[in-house]
């Protein structure tokens, strides 16, 4: 069965699209820690990040910094927070997560937006690519 | 002043080194939240992430999975998480944490080693790198 994140990536399910590639998308957590919270995710379907290819594993590192470059612009926050984890979905995705506490880490605290507030962040993020 | 990690790769303070070479280094978190938790560091001293040249980056990047897949030969786990932070020292680390449950993503839940322990561990990384 597709993970969800191979579903968003053949757009069977709505998402907030911040960038993609032949490789990789990038798209705002509809439950994120902060505002701006993006995942990274390459399109083939592993589960664990250190069993992607290296080449792969290193593209997709390429691609969330320049994600993550355009986060910094687009919201405001101390610096982008990264984290990989994966006990959930069995699809490599890298959190980048906006910090302004370590809190923001902590994926048991969530914050709420408004469809509206989604897509327009998604397009700011966008912008700053 | 140099960070506490410069001082770390200058060897004025000491570590359980498990990585080392020209421009980066590994040791195990003396604070861990996890059992082999492990910091990754690059040499030259940058707080954020993202600021590091993009191929310093990738170079961390790619030291950071060699270190991970020794640490996966090496300690019982699911996967190995990683971390990127940086709000208490300003020069980059990676942390990779050996995950069992979301839990161990906590940085304020922490594990006790003994000096032994350390010692024992860092050598068993070493030797499966």
């Amino acid at each position: 069965m597709p993970t969800i994140f191979t579903k968003i990536i053949h757009g069977e399910i709505p998402s907030y699209k911040v960038a993609e590639d032949e490789h990789f998308i990038a798209f705002l957590d509809i439950n994120p820690n902060a505002k701006g919270h993006t995942l990274c995710v390459p399109k083939v379907e592993v589960d664990k990040l250190f069993d992607l290819e290296e080449s792969t594993y290193l593209n997709l590192m390429q691609f969330s910094r320049k994600v993550a470059k355009a986060l910094e612009k687009t919201v405001s926050c101390k610096r982008i927070g990264v984290a990989v984890v994966g006990l959930e979905v069995p699809h490599v995705h890298v959190h980048l997560i906006p910090l302004n506490q370590i809190s923001d880490m902590d994926f048991s605290k969530k914050v709420s937006l408004t469809p509206d507030e989604f897509e327009t962040l998604a397009s700011k993020i966008q912008s700053a690519l």
